[in-house]
């Protein structure tokens, strides 16, 4: 049986713990993970690289910690909102993530350089990141189209949103490191691109839904 | 003055060196470089691997003269051909491009995860190549839109050729990868979204050459 103490050291220290990815997703959006050394993580955190350590025995455990946390906030400003209309929903999301990139700015651009790293953990977070969006697009695709999932669902959705998600990151770390562009811009064009992205399904996939698809991205 | 034999035998290294550069780009095409060590690299030139580093001193040199070799390959097949109508000529750069991509499927998916590697040789190359390619795709949009290079660049165009060219990356991955797409799948997707993202860059640049690239890449 667990002592008082003991359940309360381990309340204490799972607390510790989300404090310190608190303060890694803060510190990922000044600046970039991989300039960043555990004693500054540390410092940064108020405590010892020993004390880190105990939490968190590599830098890449940490690194993947603090992405995961960062991700599931990015999913909740991108969620689609059901009781909207489809484009109205697109909207708002496309707005919640140039939000979300615009307050981790040094962070996002940090990630775009770690898509193809050497950290093969990091990398897994990256990547599950980008199948949860692919995922998360092909229910937007769904609903424009007035379609299920399973009806809709192709190799060429996949690759043509997947290749969107890569065409956006270019775009955002333009916006972000070259100013050349405003946030309204990104936004509209990132907009075209998803719907033309989506029409262009059907060039390949002649399927019912395709077409369906096809005709709600073009009007 | 030169001995005919220094004249003789720098001619030699030359052609040695270059000799290396092409067994480096046909090992390139079969496997990824990162994956080769020197010593496998020298064995396939059926050099020592003194003599190797004797050409060259770094990997990483070696790496980018076989990257500078491949990307001037690829610029050859993927040139516009001026004497045909602009759209005839994207057909052909895009079959040229997905070709040179089907010979070179390993040494193809190793650059696009060394675009953001930690090599800073190799990442200043691929960068160049990136660069290039988007001039070349800014002489196509002004054909297109029968304006002068000058009048059509701006930040949002070259935003948009830029994410393109992450776009086409993504799907050609895929097709290599996966298997799940067909070559003239990969080729319709992308032509729709080249042309798709010309057409968008009107909704950031009311400029009037933008405007006559919408109408030429919407027609």
């Amino acid at each position: 049986m667990e002592t008082r103490a003991s359940a309360h050291s381990r309340l204490a220290a799972d607390e510790r713990r989300d404090q310190l990815i608190r303060k890694g997703v803060e510190l990922l959006g000044s600046r970039a993970y991989d300039q960043m050394s555990i004693s500054e993580l540390a410092r940064a955190a108020g405590i010892s690289k020993g004390l880190l350590y105990h939490y968190f025995p590599t830098k890449s455990e940490f690194v993947v910690a603090v992405l995961k946390q960062s991700r599931e906030e990015l999913e909740r400003r991108i969620a689609f909102d059901r009781t909207l209309e489809p484009v109205a929903a697109l909207n708002a999301s496309l707005d919640g993530f140039l939000g979300f990139v615009e307050e981790h700015a040094a962070g996002y651009q940090a990630l775009a350089r770690a898509r193809s790293g050497d950290d093969e953990l990091i990398r897994g977070e990256l990547a599950e990141g980008r199948r949860r969006r692919v995922g998360g697009l092909v229910g937007f695709a769904a609903a424009l189209a007035g379609a299920e999932r399973d009806e809709i669902t192709s190799p060429a959705l996949e690759a043509v949103l997947s290749g969107w998600l890569a065409y956006s990151e270019e775009l955002v770390v333009r916006w972000l490191s070259e100013g050349a562009l405003e946030r309204d811009d990104v936004r509209r064009l990132l907009r075209h691109a998803l719907l033309a992205g989506l029409a262009s399904v059907a060039l390949v996939d002649r399927s019912e839904a395709a077409v369906r698809l096809a005709e709600a991205a073009s009007s």
